[in-house]
């Protein structure tokens, strides 16, 4: 496997949290902070990038992390090409591995992947040559870096420091890369109490989350919360479960308001997004005072914007010395 | 219904021409005039919008629009992402309020929205919050406003002056959002004599464009008319009216150079495009020397830049404030 | 037929090498060459074409030629459009011509256009007006001009002459537009020596290709080769042969190592891309030392740099003295 790190220790790829240090990732949640501008104010920006290219691979559909990185990127002067690539539809490895070099050759140099194939992130940092890098946009059910850190920094920016914070995960953990990259950026963060709260058939194999408390009640897993990440159910997902419909999801699953009240007053709610308002999230909830679902979302730029500068800069340092 | 405007009376979105001043309209179409550049020369361009992040959002498929918002955008120096929202085709409206959400969040700051469902633009002006504003950019049948500006435009550099003018318009008024907005525009522009041609059974309802007169014969529709303004047939809604196939409709409904003598020998011929040659227009009328209807594309593109420019230099002078 | 050229003889489109000086096509590759730049270094890039907007039409998808033209654009500072614009699936011409006046109208003053139908891109040239221009990306199995150019390029850059090269065109030479655009540059540029190895049924007809020797025996085709260029070939076309199966087509049209030892030792191996491993190509000599088909790639952005500077300065310039 392809170390994500330059030499020198810093980051060359973005693929999984798994493995990078505390170090590595306080750095770049502090430079996101950095990127972040009070309501009402211009987005930050600045032409760090210009002249890079950066092209977004997504083989799964979705508008808002592909705009995420568009705009970070766009906001640090990069130049951006959206490709309709299906990357992990071919059928031979080789054919991938073929439209890699061939953008590779074009002078692409920042590649953004999302897949719904385990292996296909690490697959393209692999041919990719060194100079060129991969950020990872979502990787099957396994791995979602920058989501993980948008989190993080949504806490840092709420409770002062993610340890010692009592984290409540409900939903379908099992199919979850927000699950597993959220996990590890809070692990390397020093968080230690993490509560899985799913039912049964959406609860991770054994093996999974390790030092992490599983509870198939969601009362018990809430109780002194200081952070609920709240994840989508999806329907063929909830059809695994003995749970009949939406509505009985709800009752058992779903953030109700007075469900709320088991966690600490001061919690804060989280959601990846889209959220399936009356399902998993009552909707009182997701707009109500201790949401900070919104601020996720601005949090993701800053947070792409940080990854694509540090992984963009070095590759603009590497050609000054080539 | 949330207001259109600040509250110092300046625009804030556009989302109907209705109930806007003759004084907003002018100034907005001298802008637009300013943004117009003899043939062969460069189109304009300024650095009025850089840092500003215009988004696309169009549900129905429109290239044209959808290409002119684009350039008018880029031309002002904005960032532009196209982004594949299909806002009514959820089917809870709070699924389109996240979405709308998401969106502000992450820095865009203005929304071009397209959308087959009446009531979406509105929706979208009323959750985006203060600091960003909405572009309607044609709803349902209701509302094109840029189209009504752009066809103001059109006439005011053709005759000098809108009032004054006798317009008729032909073909499914009862379905055209272009009607509508650019009856509106006129209207406003002090223009009286108005002249709805259409098949009955396309003929809006008795209600709808107050004070104007209505023809289903075409002759007499245009007799002494400044300007003629062809609308799109469409197959299935000519199946609504007795006429047969394209062929009789052209022969009760076309402007041919014959039937287009009944007009003012110097009167214009206008069409928002895209056109069904031989069905409602005759090629050699569309291509004639009468016809504007390349200019009004033109036009559309100066328009759209002085809509962008007045919300959009609102915004950037608010953060200044923020 | 309109001409490609200005009346000065420089170029205005490039629909065809067909026709095109020596002297011209020369100063394309010169220009491109200078866009070249040592493998890890950073782009070239300029302002050549700031306030220049440059759409794409493709009514094919290629992913790899839009990406090419999109990044040359960018590098040379244009705008550049994306257009979802399908020219030849309407059925009447004057459909296609409502779209060009129509994007004309804008300003859009450079017009990349793939078509699978003979004829788009010349009808294009003839409706665009004389302020702007069209460049073909490939048309029907007939002209795919920059592909010609990028090959002689990269066979320059390594034998630093065409003329007096032997070359060696494998696969479905009837069907390749890139066999006609690529024996069309070499043509121009001095070569004399082609040999095209098809199945019979794959081979052009016989007034097509003048003056090239054609080969059913794929070793009698390559002896004392100097570039081997090898064609993608696709099932339905193989289907009109004798040849059962993808495997019997390697045995018999694949470039194995083996077989490449026919050629000269120093030959090079050429592929347009994408391409079937193991079908027309054995990965070993895809990926080997003599293969230079990641080159044709990088070279394709450099030309496509050079051409687009070409037609967009003379459009620049005409502005100045309209």
């Amino acid at each position: 496997m392809t170390s994500q790190l330059h030499a020198d220790g810093t980051l060359h790829h973005l693929l999984t949290l798994e493995g990078l240090s505390r170090d590595l990732v306080e750095g770049l949640l502090a430079r996101a902070a950095g990127f972040l501008r009070p309501a009402g104010t211009a987005p930050a920006r600045s032409d760090a990038l210009a002249g890079l290219t950066v092209a977004n691979l997504f083989s799964e559909p979705s508008t808002r992390t592909r705009a995420s990185f568009e705009l970070a990127a766009k906001r640090l002067g990069a130049d951006v090409v959206n490709l309709d690539v299906h990357l992990s539809s071919r059928v031979k490895g080789e054919s991938m591995l073929d439209t890699v070099y061939t953008l590779a050759a074009m002078g692409i140099e920042v590649f953004v992947v999302r897949d719904a194939e385990a292996g296909v992130p690490q697959f393209v940092a692999e041919s990719v040559g060194p100079g060129a890098c991969v950020l990872s946009a979502g990787e099957a059910h396994l791995s979602h870096p920058t989501q993980g850190l948008l989190d993080a920094l949504t806490v840092i920016r709420h409770r002062r420091r993610v340890d010692g914070c009592a984290i409540a995960i409900v939903g379908d953990i099992r199919h979850s890369r927000v699950a597993r990259s959220t996990v590890q950026a809070f692990s390397t963060l020093g968080a230690r109490d993490f509560r899985l709260v799913a039912p049964a058939e959406l609860m991770p194999d054994p093996g999974e989350f390790p030092g992490c408390q599983r509870f198939t009640d969601m009362d018990a897993g809430l109780a002194g919360a200081d952070v609920v990440m709240m994840l989508r159910i999806q329907k063929e997902r909830m059809a695994e479960t003995d749970i009949p419909d939406f509505d009985a999801y709800f009752a058992r699953y779903g953030l109700s308001a007075r469900r709320l009240k088991r966690a600490r007053p001061d919690a804060i709610v989280m959601h990846p997004g889209p959220m399936n308002r009356g399902v998993e999230i009552a909707a009182d909830v997701a707009d109500g005072p201790q949401s900070v679902i919104r601020e996720q979302v601005t949090n993701g730029v800053a947070v792409r914007m940080a990854v694509l500068e540090a992984v963009g800069l070095a590759i603009i340092r590497a050609r000054g010395t080539a």
